[in-house]
């Protein structure tokens, strides 16, 4: 049809999120045709972004940069740890502008359907997070679906675990005596479920509303 | 929000057609979790598309030779010419494996409304190429759209134009004297309007029924 190179790139886009092989074909042409304003620049930012962006290695965001610019922000209430799937996730809060602590990306949900285990998630490092001591709060905001919740619910219970273990030998984790509040472990909190924002109530769920009505609050 | 590096992709990305900022972000983090597999892959296609992919100098087409593989090709019928808006048309009638003659993109339609004249298309090129001689069809396969139908009638007087006189002073264009079909110029024809294959008449437009109804065939 056309030449190898515009067939591969067709090829290539196809497999983007959303894109089919008829929009591909669309996006193969439109780059094609503003090769300086956009082809050239994409190509270099991906390159760019193959070269540097990697895991931060304590809490599994991505960055350019190794602790991630969350974790190594010292404005940022490091006590205060914020379970997320994903680093989609992590974006979605981040653009709140309202969150102050730092995270903790799992990578995924549990999944009996999908065969993904706890072992697929990066589920130990949060525990050695909280074993070094240190940590008020884990808020789990995973989704709320049935796998998030499982996964929310696995996690807590785990946490739970360590915590009865920390109070039944205290001596084994120094690093949380800091504070009173930490002796029994960290709280474990987890995100409001309620009317959305902006949100009319004819068009919510059941189960939304009945949640907000359980969770109503004073005026 | 996140590094520098990927808010650049995501700013990118979102110029793709059919994009807006969230899946732009979505298609964002696609790539950076599959590097190897996806990432790298595609910005070497970009890179390399964007070095060496150009306009075909006798057609018009997209490909990384010129004159492009359907110009070079010697088993396509060069005496007939399918005139087309976009690259984008040329891979549909190529897809349809049932065209053998060569092409000329005039990349785009007249367009009162968004101010494109004639100087603005390919059009010059494609009178130099009849006026070179050796022409014996030329298909105007443009959109039928009002715009579309247009820049087809606009073309048609101009080619005409040039039959006239070719036929008044016959001695300017020695090369049309090959054939005696070519005495008074290439013919010029259209696609057929009708019912598209696989199409219900009950969801048809009126203009294309009745278009079908008048071009009816006998069986």
């Amino acid at each position: 049809m056309s030449s190898p190179e515009i067939d591969r790139l067709i090829q290539l886009l196809a497999k983007l999120p959303g894109f089919g092989p008829r929009s591909a074909r669309r996006a193969a042409l439109h780059l094609i045709k503003r090769k300086e304003t956009l082809l050239e620049p994409l190509a270099a930012s991906m390159a760019q972004a193959a070269h540097s962006v990697r895991s931060c290695g304590v809490c599994g965001n991505l960055d350019a940069a190794d602790p991630c610019g969350i974790c190594a922000d010292d404005r940022r209430d490091r006590a205060t740890i914020c379970l997320v799937e994903d680093v989609a996730d992590l974006w979605a809060l981040e653009r709140t502008v309202s969150y102050k602590g730092v995270y903790h990306v799992i990578g995924g949900t549990l999944s009996a359907l999908d065969g993904r285990g706890p072992e697929d998630l990066n589920i130990a490092s949060l525990l050695s997070r909280v074993a070094a001591g240190g940590i008020a709060e884990i808020i789990l905001a995973t989704s709320a679906t049935v796998d998030g919740q499982t996964t929310a619910h696995y996690i807590s219970d785990r946490l739970e675990d360590m915590n009865a273990e920390h109070i039944a030998n205290p001596g084994a984790n120094p690093g949380a005596d800091r504070g009173a509040d930490l002796a029994a472990g960290p709280s474990i909190t987890r995100l409001a479920h309620g009317v959305p924002v902006g949100g009319e109530l004819d068009y919510l769920d059941d189960g939304t509303l009945s949640a907000a009505l359980k969770a109503r609050r004073p005026v």
